[in-house]
């Protein structure tokens, strides 16, 4: 079996390679092909990386390449964890959108478009080499923003399906806050992709989740950086990125009395760097828990494992939340929207599990959302000030014309080098 | 026929009256039942109304009440145009949502929640004796917030429909920009109550809208207080009440460089009244057009010949712009929600028109403000401090967790005398 | 000895008899004359006031007055603690600026100049009564804005000056902390009223502030509710009122997600109303120090002990931060301007002590409230819209046009009935 | 006689020479000697100022430097235009503070004082080498932030003054209106460099200021985007400076909505200098007129005529509205505080003429920037973190710590380049 890594010099390479080893018996990987342009950091990172699997006993063989198709060519499954623009521009996303004094962050509000606008066109090229490279080849896409990338490419018919750490995250906090094993924990998650809350929490067939806010209310409520008073009457667990919807001008505060993350997350990833180059290092070190990103191997490896592994050659199917077309799962959002929630994975790709009617204190805010994510697809497809206006206004942290108006315009100015038409 | 007006003692009725004076064909009304808790005022109103008609010759009947039940008994339609808490609390209503920085308005965001809790169970009430005392009479309701009041009315298996004069008012403004009849103009007006747009303006089956912006994009523009670059860019004409949305900060920097509009209304109101008592004075009087609330007659008079009038008796139906049951006709949204559209009237009740799919930019913010409506009909029939918190978070005019905390705070106080729970 | 307390029906006069009794010795009171013109609760005061003197021996008599001449006939003292328009318009004051986005606050911004106007006319109307019954009396005004208020009874030649209780409350709490003697601490207070710092604190002539802030930063900075950095960097302690310029947003945003204090204070009062009507009770409450205030007797009564007690008749004087006539002491401000600093006080009256050069990051933000505060009385003694305007204009945490605007229209909607040019 | 001038490639030094043809009579100019590091921009300007002095018969010399000690060798008058990072760095000054919400600007607010700190240090030095090339030649600022440049170069004991072309603008504009010549409008300017009022206009003898509100209110008004009515009722004419602290807000909500003006600027700038290149122009551009910097040309050399020229020698004093030391001008500033106001200028240098009182509104504003200003020198000549944020929380447009926290960081990072202890 070979899975290849777009974007495969990132500094969280590791932590899928770590992941791998500990199911190796699930998935037999045979080959893992990184790719990436940055060819300095990617050797660095294939370095690291095979000690990782040496020091394991797993003999599968990483390849680098600078170019895409030797690497997808006959991948089983290709991984998607490019970021077009790199940390710069990730600054970028989380600083201007500030000048207008809306939220300044790479997945959601102003500079979660940004992101889209730069991504998706690159997304789509490479998810059609891949296509020719190897036709049957899933493609697993943690590129953020997850769920219109993943609508991106089901529109052009690839065998996809987005991915994302905040559900299992919470289902690894809450198995530890009820000692229990992460995998008899089932989060009743339901929303978009970094819009969700968890709405149920399933252990044994029971709901523990008012157990779990009754006993924890305080450790939850700090963890997603909500006030506990509120989290107790919504009675369900907003994922922390609702945090920028709920206090979205207390975090705009924030942002504004202090320097902006870039600085911090660059000192993390010069370090770790000089880490993979230490040939003596062989594990996953400790400070990749500061980079974000927390379970992502986890995730990872055990969703593909579900497409491409024994039990699902052996017909069997697992629950994993991903992100997914709707088709009526969410009756108030269009068929071909893609959503995030439990759905049943095996070889035949993911259906999504029933959902409970969502209560409308959620599901207008998705509603809403969801209608920016159609807008912002359409303008990253095709372009124009007048579509990317029309999202920023769409968007229910934006909404007003001025604003839409000044953020437009420092969208362009920022993103010129990545928009074929500005 | 029996025409009873719940409020009766409004400054609007003479308006009303001076309809129903025009439209005596089609709608022979025997007898007004004006009926208002204010018997001093109702009595000015009377006056003047019994002058109006007399002056045109209208032989009918102007009855004053004081209780409800002898003036709805036997009418054939009920008119709702009360104001729980009068002229002060809608004072109120657009004063304490700027303590916190949001809009104050006395149908959008936080004031008309205000309302919505004060009316709701007042107008369910009325419409139960209504119900008691004249089983087949319409109901129509023109007291904000129309969209939430109409669908507690129906909920309630009422005979209602909710009417509100934003369509007619752009009906009657394109028509002269256009040098037509209005009835020649057909709207294709979506959304909700004070959330709509006018998609298309048909003209002899042709849509004249892109004419209409390209001769008198600024004369519209003006007239919602938007920039018109933004309007022609849209392609559609927003009413008046989304500059609440899209101009939303910039709107309580007016509201806050200024006094309320409370002293506005109060002194048009007294020297309306002191008109309506000069006993030479038997016209509606020019200043009414000031006090806000144009071609409300022209809509009611209509609305009621269309449901029980000579052309209702003989088949025949006509097209309102209505509060009704959604029932499919914005897939989005709920079956029961209530939604303002076209609809074909006539004595078997409303049915709205087809509706061309919503864009998502304007289908987005509908979504949300449905939800918001949903939680505030729910804090309204059942009260409770946290219903009135969710409500408010579910605003896509507030939404967030410490605006939200201080409104539902603020509301409470200010309408502690009308919420039997607080 | 005779004492008036003008306002002697206020919850706090208790807190005052305390005082009287605890330094009997050195002021000797034959009569404290309460005047009030709420007569009810002035019996109430007055009860409880006459058992504490009781209980501790104290002979003086306690008379009532609800008029002004009697209470003031021949008396040495008279303390000015009245509130023009009560708790009701002091919520006022705390609720309307926040329409505009600015703090509400009794003291500070717009509604502190609404206490201006208000009590200003008053105040002096008062003093030249005082003057007409008791041409040889000391007044002293606790009544805020006291900065305003004094300069307002220096000007028209009365023997006046003006208290407050931050410089004390900072003198006992680092009594405290440094477990030393009160009187042993000498403070290095300088500003005006609400807008002081303290730069030095000696103790046996050496500068203690250092150490202070070394080992006791955090509770410090807790109680002026600054952030300890900030403190530590300025090595300075802000009064809690710099709160209001330094962190005016943060504080509008509280204010904001919160009801008004009004309740809470009026709760408090009506305990404390209660106990005093108690017959058994004969002792200062512990619920009076939730009431704020907190060492106000003691200084008041110590000051009044400096100016007319046996230590004045000695030839003795003391030190106490008073609000007096600049004369000097910080050169950028106009001579007749009322400054809030140490003085040797005595028979004499009040002498400022030497100060030192004021740094420019505290004089630039006193130069300028110092200059609203002149336009403040020039608005209070002369009315009409145009100073309100030009005193919110020239405020710091108004000074924008439009602001101003609304400011002044609702500072003047709100106090119509206590200005008399409105 | 010698002219240099520093930063001589700027696209202003037509300008300047223009004025110097035309008053060459009063200042017979030999040598002009431009400097400035940018070789072929100045060769460009240095091209057209040669054929502007040709075309009009002057036979200066020009003479280009790379090298400033040629350049001002043996000069009898320099002048500082230069601008430390050039119009990237402009950009930047122009458009983080919007990042805390606070005007972008490069004089007012933290974009001036990030200019300052960049300027005043490269300007000190430059003076430095002045004085031992040349140590009678005279100093002229015009470089922003003028105020605090030129007090550094006077507490280095220089020959300087500061020049700022805004009152020569208001009396070129009301000459204009009034129909007289400029040299016969005498304006009673006062305050600090962009923080001034014009509050008095006399014409031979006569204050026709009330005149000019009477007749030309709206245009003035426009001229300055400032509401009509408040400047009829101040009764002065703010600078269009003064928009940023009087409508702070409303600019902040401009900016946002519209991309930075730093394109603009540089498009206007490419325009000229490609009329500069055309060895067929030889007459300053029309297009000059929008680079702002309106009369700079004939304030700078008026000025120099007047310290150097044929008049000077002859005993006479000119008025020119200068940025001089205060010594007593404005009683509430300490006397080392530069001011901008009317002076009588000879070969003496300049001494300010009697000021009438400042009004409070006017004057607490210019205590408190003047607070500012000194801790902002404070920090260019001394640096230091802490220096930067006493600067920003002194500055009445910023005031708040985390406004200033937020802000001092942004500053440090845009400016780390220019910053010797960053």
């Amino acid at each position: 079996m070979k899975l290849a890594v777009v974007g495969g010099g990132s500094t969280y390479t590791p932590e899928l390679v770590d992941g791998l080893a500990r199911l190796r018996t699930d998935l037999p990987v045979d080959e893992l092909a990184l790719v990436d342009p940055a060819g300095d950091r990617l050797a660095l990172v294939a370095g690291i990386s095979r000690r990782i699997l040496a020091r394991q006993g797993h003999s599968a063989a990483v390849t680098v390449h600078e170019d895409l198709e030797p690497a997808v060519d006959g991948a089983d499954a290709v991984l998607l964890q490019l970021r077009v623009g790199g940390q710069a521009t990730r600054n970028e996303d989380e600083t201007w959108p500030l000048e207008c004094g809306c939220v300044g962050q790479e997945t959601t509000g102003a500079g979660g478009l940004a992101k889209a606008l730069r991504t998706v066109p690159v997304v789509l090229d490479i998810a059609e080499r891949v296509r020719q490279a190897s036709p049957d080849a899933w493609i697993v896409d943690f590129t953020n923003p997850v769920g219109i990338v993943t609508r991106a490419l089901l529109q052009q018919g690839h065998r996809a399906l987005g991915l994302c750490n905040v559900a299992i995250g919470f289902q690894r906090r809450f198995a530890r806050l009820l000692s229990v094993e992460p995998a008899d924990v089932r989060l009743g998650h339901v929303g978009l992709n970094h819009l969700t809350w968890e709405r149920t929490v399933f252990v044994d067939g029971i709901d523990v989740l008012p157990t779990l806010l009754a006993r924890h209310l305080d450790a939850i409520a700090e963890e997603i950086e909500l006030p506990a008073a509120v989290v107790e009457r919504l009675a369900v667990v907003p994922s922390y990125y609702l945090r920028y919807f709920y206090e979205h001008d207390a975090v705009v505060r924030e942002l504004r009395s202090r320097p902006s993350r870039a600085a911090e997350v660059a000192a993390i990833e010069a370090r770790l760097l000089e880490l993979y180059a230490d040939p003596s290092v062989d594990e996953k070190p400790a400070e990749l828990a500061q980079r974000g990103g927390a379970y992502y191997s986890e995730a990872a490896v055990a969703l593909v494992a579900s497409l491409l592994g024994a039990g699902a050659a052996a017909g069997r199917e697992d629950v994993h939340v991903v992100n997914l077309r709707n088709d009526g799962s969410l009756p108030f959002l269009d068929d071909d929207h893609v959503i995030e929630v439990p759905a049943s994975v095996g070889s035949a790709g993911a259906r999504a599990l029933p959902i409970e009617p969502v209560e409308p204190l959620f599901g207008g805010l998705i509603a809403h959302v969801a209608a920016y994510e159609r807008l912002a697809l359409d303008a990253a497809l095709h372009g124009g000030r007048d579509r990317v206006f029309a999202a920023l206004l769409a968007h229910p942290l934006v909404g007003q014309i001025d604003l839409a108006e000044g953020l437009t315009d420092r969208l362009i100015a920022h993103n010129h080098a990545f928009l074929e038409w500005a």
